[in-house]
């Protein structure tokens, strides 16, 4: 048990889609976004294998702009209802980005959800990408900045997501062991789902997302992003760009 | 099971609190406002005993203001903190509105968040005011609107309310046994936690609101207010009033 500053408790909270951020709720806090389905998944296994640095951008045509406007070569990553983007690299999905293809490069990357939501939080203290497979590596660092926390459910279209939820309650979960913390009602709520389906598909199965991602035949991908702290490293967005 | 027009599957989603309420997502639906501790509780009461009708304002200035310049007696009920406004004939325990006090009588009623939420909802098709001590009642009464739902939860100062959220997952439960109906994420989730927690004790004791109430001794009301289905009628809000 890390003991915090002055034996305060750590307040722990969470917004369930990016289109609910407020800024006087993340000023000031540690911020942990989510989108385990797929975009922070990807961020997390790009930086992990080497990659120099994610700049999420909202548009196919921002995306565009910065590659055309620059001498360094950029890779492009990301996707338009759960598929590739016509002339990107790369598609929303994790298992493309390894050591092989992303170590030095540096990607741009547009999702549906995850860019906005990480790009919605400027004003926080401190903005972490958190998923599944870095989740208790995601708490140990909230521990370390010492601050009040709000995990950022990226959603699906501006709606509360299940899959982000349930990865919410897990890093929930790994934070009480470390710290003493205060959960607001939704917090509670989301590590009680967790506590009662830590093996994550007999929860999951009923995310709307989920299923989209299962029709598209994207097995080996939910099989991955739904694996549990297999990367140690914890992204951070800072300056328009997360290393 | 009643069989919906055209075998469409009825959607069922839902607003975690007053200040998330968005006119095009409630706009030609069926909405139910529940904010179970303890306006929705104290309305359905009070209609169920003979109540005239429940003018619900924002302030108690406005609540004031409609007492002065009527030539009806009207009653003031209400609360700022979960505690009864000076000067107000009752406050905001559901227990008080026996029959012998409020048959016959007009209330008008201003409560932090249960007011708000109903005032919020202008733009839905019908303005149901659901409790747990209803919720059969209302699930009843949705099914024969035979309309898409939103039950619009009042939250607590804005914030995701736990006790509200169960309530919202007992009505599901009991409309899904009368209707085929399509969920979305966040009303699966309510659904489950009230599937592992029928009792509502269970899981109720985790809401900060539960908490201030069972502060300030009010055990009688949280009591009366768990009870499930002891009230078979639902109050609609319509031109401004209650009935």
């Amino acid at each position: 048990m890390v003991s915090l500053k002055e034996d305060k408790l750590m307040k722990i909270d969470i917004i369930v889609s990016a289109d609910d951020i407020k800024t006087e709720k993340i000023k000031d806090k540690t911020v942990v976004v989510i989108d385990m389905l797929r975009a922070t998944s990807v961020i997390t296994t790009a930086i992990s294998n080497g990659c120099k640095g994610v700049i999420p951008v909202l548009t196919v045509d921002e995306a565009a702009a910065i590659v055309r406007n620059s001498k360094e070569e950029f890779m492009l990553g990301g996707e338009r209802n759960a598929l590739k983007i016509e002339g990107f690299h790369y598609s929303n999905s994790p298992l493309e980005y390894t050591i092989e293809s992303i170590q030095g490069k540096t990607l741009v990357m547009t999702t549906t959800n995850g860019t906005k939501a990480i790009k919605g939080c400027v004003g926080a203290r401190n903005i972490l990408i958190g998923a599944m497979i870095n989740a208790k590596a995601t708490a140990n660092r909230i521990v370390d900045l010492n601050k009040d926390v709000v995990i950022v459910n990226a959603g699906t279209n501006g709606e509360f997501s299940i899959d982000d939820f349930l990865c919410s309650g897990y890093i929930i979960d790994c934070l009480i062991k470390l710290v003493k913390a205060q959960l607001t009602d939704i917090a509670v709520t989301s590590h009680y789902i967790y506590k009662n389906n830590e093996d994550i598909h007999s929860f999951i199965k009923y995310a709307s997302h989920y299923k989209t991602i299962t029709k598209l035949g994207l097995l080996a991908d939910l099989e991955y992003c739904c694996t549990k702290d297999i990367i140690n490293i914890v992204p951070e967005y800072k300056d328009g760009i997360i290393t």
